[in-house]
């Protein structure tokens, strides 16, 4: 695959590709989307800058422009993601293959970093990463860290987990810190029940893990936070892309690093 | 000087230190203030997110609180900085010890990273700042850099210049990279007019630098920029520190590195 992101993108707009976006335009960063109005996008943004490690923010449009000009100045947010869902006060209602019937003039969408932008860089790195290997989605788990409210919006953070043996722990832990802007470096590792983890094997979403003898879980900070939390403030109304179909940015993964 | 942060804000609240507070509370984060009132707080947050690089954000008060409750839960941000700036309209019209008589319900408070952090570990991985030994102010230039606009606030990137040579130059990136929230690494490196910088000794804010023979000037995106961008959108109230009075966190600077 060498299209481009844009490529990718038309194919989405036009109805060609509907599927899952994991391995397309690879290299490219791809991002989780939020659509808030405009009178809680202040809330919304200073939770993510309250809690960077789950909400990494990588762009936000103008109120009612659907241009991400950071990420991709060519993109329609409207067209461009394969799959969205709408949730009406903290209920899912609708799906939708593009926004035309439901947008709005004050819709202001976030495009927040995604784990396969460090998945890409540890795959880079020679390191395992176990759900990619065994075709599962990765497994993720409600923990009992709280995550900085911010106005109405407040939760706590979801991890997702990935096994890895000491060794390769540690040097995960460096090849993701050089990526902040998706997640950075995990916030734990180890014995699952001390962020409140009462069943490793039990993801809260996702699939259940597959840990070899001698791994320990590795837990990052992960993307859906800001979902759930925000559906758990029951906005009005609030557009996410439906999970794994994700928004695919001109930029590249390693115009993210740090260094 | 071996006093805690909470020590040296508490010294600062009474009077006491009324002076620039370089080198105080040493190994602790130092902060610039920006002050605004809610109803533009939402395009400042957004400037600062488009703009990472210049106004790297590290708390944002709730309206009408005085308490940047994660870099400095005890602190009162009305109090415990020594000296204070109020602008209308763009103008500076009055310096003030403390914001008992002006401090509005509507206020939210912006601490942005400031180069002390660089610099602090700059100095301790041995590499020179130029404008320290010289007991200077670091030298700033307006550039050429557009800023990504948000909402009113639009305008040039401010960096800060410190010479070095070309191998302290390339140690300096990877040191200065730790810390992305503190301005991380330089932006620009080489021949000053290529960023708009017409003449070397003369910088727009600050003391000239001094440059020795085999060094090339090094520019960093400069906290500066947020305060200057602000007053040229010209808001009804803004208030800052003074510059080089800074806010003491009590978070350290080795909390804010990303490896």
């Amino acid at each position: 695959m060498n299209k481009t992101a844009a490529q990718i993108r038309q194919k989405i707009r036009e109805g060609i590709i509907d599927a899952p976006t994991a391995g397309l335009a690879p290299g490219h960063v791809q991002a989780n989307l939020a659509i808030v109005t405009k009178d809680l996008a202040y809330d919304f943004l200073l939770f993510a800058q309250r809690n960077p490690k789950p909400c990494p923010i990588l762009d936000v449009t103008d109120a009612g422009s659907p241009t991400p000009r950071l990420m991709a100045p060519g993109a329609d947010i409207r067209y461009d993601v394969p799959r969205y869902f709408v949730y009406k006060n903290g209920v899912k209602t609708d799906e939708f293959k593009n926004l035309e019937s439901v947008w709005q003039d004050d819709f202001v969408a976030f495009l927040i970093g995604c784990s396969f932008s460090f998945e890409t860089a540890m795959l880079n790195a020679g390191l395992p990463v176990r759900h990619i290997e065994e075709k599962r989605n990765v497994p993720m788990y409600i923990t009992n860290i709280p995550c900085v409210p911010a106005g109405t919006f407040h939760g706590n953070m979801v991890c997702s987990m990935r096994p890895l043996s000491p060794a390769d722990a540690i040097r995960a832990v460096k090849v993701t810190a050089r990526f902040p802007s998706v997640h950075g470096s995990p916030v734990y590792l180890g014995d699952p029940a001390a962020i409140g983890v009462k069943d490793i094997n039990k993801p809260d979403f996702g699939d259940p893990p597959v840990i070899r003898g001698g791994e320990i879980p590795v837990f990052w900070a992960c993307g859906v936070t800001p979902q759930a939390v925000a559906m758990a403030s029951k906005p009005p109304i609030m557009i996410t892309h439906a999970p794994g179909y994700m928004f695919i940015c001109d930029k590249f993964d390693e115009d993210l690093s740090v260094f």
